[in-house]
C-alpha cells in the first residue's frame, strides 16, 4: 500500500495532527498546499519550494488539460517528472476552473461542455474524463468532478448541484476503480467533494451520499467564495462532523492567514489557496503583525526586514526599502522575494498550528491570529 | 590601498589573465558583468547571483538616480547594503541612458538637461553630478559622464563628442579627486571612457586625452551599437593599443557569446551586456550548440536539458519541454530559469576564456565559438 493516513493526535478543539503517506513522500498534516496552477507555483522554482519545506502542491487539471495537454504529460512520464518535482502533488478536477474561467459552458448530466479561455476550442469534461486526465498526470491525490455553482445560490440550484455532484462522484469512483483494477495497483488516491452551497442539510446530504462511495478522503468544495467566515466554518463543520475520523479531509480554496486554524479546529487536514502567491505579486505581504502593503511610501526608508519575527531567506537578507523599490521599479525579483516570504509565512503558520495541536492549545493560537489580523493592512 | 589590478598572464593573442581587487572582493578577469539596471539583475535573486559565481555586477546610475534616488540609497548605507549584495558593483555614469531613454535632452558644455522617462521631471546631469551620484551609491567602480551620439555618426559630430567627453572627463576627474581627498581615502575607482564613434584617429585622440588624466582604468564606449563586429574590434583595438597594460580595460555593452573572446584578445578585461538576461526573458537560450528558441514547437516533447553540456542548476533539473511550457503559459518561473541558465552560460564562457589564456590557446577557443554560433538559432 503506497497510501495511508494516520491521525496521531487530536486537539481539544478538534484539530488533528496526522501523517499522509504517498508514493512521493509523507506529509505532516494539517498541511497547506501552495497552488501551482500550470505546473508551476508562480515565481518560485522547485528548488525554492523544497527550501521552503513544501511537501505537497496543488496543480490544476483544467489548465494542464488545455496546455500542454495531459497526453503530452503522460508521454513525458507524468507531472512529477514533467515539472521535476519529486514530492507529492494533488490535482483538482477542473470543475471549479470550468465554471470560473471558461466560456459558454453548458452543464448536462453527461458533463460540462465549455470553450477554452485560451483559444475558444470546444471541450467536454465528464466525470470519467476528469479521472482519465488526472491518471495521465499521475498526481498523488485526484479530485472527482463536481458541479460548482455561483453563490449565493438559490436552494433549488444548490439541490440540483448536489444531486449532480453525487451522481458524477458515483461515475468517477466506478471509472477510477475500473482503471485502478486494470493497473493492478492503486496509482493515486481519489477524493470525493461535498457541495451544498450554504444549506446545512444539503451539505450533510452531499456528505452522506459520498460516504456510500467509500472514498479514501473527502473534500469540502464551493466555500470561501464570498460568504462570511462564520458561514464557511458552519458549512465545513456540518460536513466534517459526518466524515470518518480516520480519513483525510480537504477544505478547498482557503484561506486567510487568521482563518487557517479555525478550519483545522473543524477537523480539516488539507487546505490550498492562491492568496499567499497572488497577494505577493500584488505587493501584499503577510507578517506576524498583520498585512504589509509594501508599496506604501512609509516603507521607502525602512531598513527592517518584512517581518522581524520571520526566519525566511528573504527576511534574513533584504529590507522593506529594497522590496518597495523592486515593486516600484516593476522588477521580476519583487514577485520572487515576496512570494517566497508569503509562502514561508503560510507554511510557518501550519507548523505553528501543528505545534499548537501537539500542546493542545489550538484555540488560543486561533484567537491570537485573529487579534493580529483584526486591524487593516499597514 | 583597497583597489588594485594585476595582470598575471598574457596570451599570445593579447588576452590578459588578471585580478581586480576591490573592497568587495577580488574579481578574476576577464570578467563579464551581469546587468542589474535598477539594483536587481532581472529575475535573479542575489542568492542566485552568488550561486552562479557572480563577482561583479553593473548597476545603472541613471535609473537609480531617478528611482529610488541616490540620496535615499546613501542614507540607507549605499548600494551594497540597499540591495544586500556584498560583492563588487560597477556603476555607469548615466550618459548612455540619458541619450537612449530620456526625453527632450539638450546637451551643452555644462552637461545634459533631460526629462525623466518615468515622470517627465526635468534634470541636469553634469560630470560633477555623475560623480556625486556614484559616490552616494558607493559603487566600487564609477564611470565618468561621456557624450554618447547616434551611430553611424558624421565625423563632425564624433569630433565634437570626443572634445566634450574629454572636457567632461577632466572635470569629473578633478571633482572626484577633490571629493576623495576630502574623504582621506579613496572610496572607489573612477574609469574614463574613450569615445570617437567609428573613426580610428578620433578613438586614438580620445584615449590619449584620457591618459593625461591618469585614470586607474579605461573604458571604450559607444561601440556595439549596430556597427559590424569587425569594426567594433578595430575601434576597440585602436584604444587598447594605447592604454597602459597595467590598468584594467572595460568594453561597455558587449557582447554576443561568440564575440567575447575576440574582445578579450584585444586586451579587454571587463565587459557587460543585457543580452543574456534580456534574451532569456524572450525565450532565447544560449547553449554550447548555439541559440535555442525554446518556444519552438520542436521542443514540446524534448526531455533533454537546455544544454546537455551545461552544469547549471536549471540544466541539472529541468527539461526543454518544461521550459517551453512555462514560456507558453506565461509563467514568471520561465524568466527565472532561463535567466539563470543564460547568465551561467556567459560566466562559463568567461571561465573557459580564462582557462584558454592560461593555456595560451585563446585564438583557438575564439574560432570554435564562432563556428558554433555560425548558424542561426534552432
Amino acid at each position: 500500500m503506497n497510501f495511508s493516513f494516520d491521525v496521531e493526535k487530536t486537539d481539544p478543539s478538534g484539530g488533528r495532527l496526522g501523517r499522509l503517506t504517498t508514493p512521493h513522500g509523507t506529509i505532516e498534516t494539517p498541511v497547506f498546499l501552495p497552488v501551482g496552477t500550470a505546473a508551476s507555483v508562480k515565481a518560485l522554482t522547485q528548488e525554492a519550494l523544497e527550501e521552503l519545506g513544501t511537501e505537497l502542491i496543488l496543480a490544476n487539471t483544467y489548465h494542464l488539460y488545455l496546455r500542454p495537454g495531459h497526453e503530452l504529460i503522460r508521454k513525458l512520464g507524468g507531472l512529477h517528472q514533467f515539472m521535476a518535482w519529486p514530492r507529492a502533488i494533488l490535482t483538482d478536477s477542473g470543475g471549479y476552473q470550468v465554471f470560473s474561467l471558461s466560456e459558454l459552458r453548458k452543464v448536462t448530466d453527461e458533463g460540462v461542455r465549455f470553450r477554452s479561455h485560451l483559444d475558444g476550442s470546444e471541450h467536454l469534461l465528464t466525470p470519467e474524463k476528469a479521472v482519465e486526465i488526472q491518471l495521465a498526470l499521475g498526481s498523488d491525490v485526484a479530485m472527482v468532478l463536481d458541479e460548482c455553482i455561483e453563490t449565493p445560490a438559490p436552494r433549488e440550484a444548490a439541490e440540483s448541484a448536489v444531486k449532480r455532484t453525487t451522481e458524477w462522484a458515483r461515475r468517477a469512483r466506478r471509472y477510477f476503480l475500473d482503471c485502478a483494477s486494470r493497473n493492478g495497483n492503486l496509482p493515486q488516491w481519489q477524493f470525493g467533494i461535498a457541495q451544498g452551497a450554504t444549506f446545512a442539510d444539503l451539505r450533510r446530504e452531499s456528505a452522506r451520499r459520498l460516504l456510500e462511495l467509500d472514498f479514501p478522503g473527502y473534500a469540502v468544495g464551493g466555500l470561501a467564495v464570498g460568504e462570511p467566515h462564520a458561514l464557511t466554518c458552519e458549512m465545513t463543520g456540518e460536513v466534517t462532523a459526518l466524515l470518518p475520523p480516520e480519513r483525510p479531509r480537504y477544505l478547498m480554496g482557503v484561506g486567510r492567514p487568521e482563518q487557517l486554524a479555525d478550519y483545522v479546529a473543524l477537523g480539516v487536514d488539507l487546505m490550498d489557496c492562491v492568496l499567499p502567491t497572488r497577494a505577493a505579486r500584488h505587493a501584499c505581504l503577510y507578517t506576524s503583525e498583520g498585512r504589509v502593503l509594501i508599496k506604501n511610501a512609509r516603507y521607502a526608508q525602512d531598513q527592517q526586514p518584512i517581518d522581524a519575527a520571520c526566519s525566511c531567506a528573504v527576511c534574513r537578507r533584504y529590507s522593506r526599502a529594497y522590496l518597495r523599490h523592486l515593486f516600484a521599479a516593476g522588477e521580476i525579483t519583487a514577485a520572487i522575494l515576496a512570494t517566497h516570504h508569503n509562502v514561508h509565512f503560510y507554511l510557518d503558520i501550519m507548523r505553528q498550528i501543528r505545534e499548537a495541536i501537539e500542546f493542545g492549545n489550538l484555540a488560543k493560537f486561533s484567537s491570537a491570529m485573529h487579534a493580529r489580523y483584526a486591524t487593516g493592512p499597514s
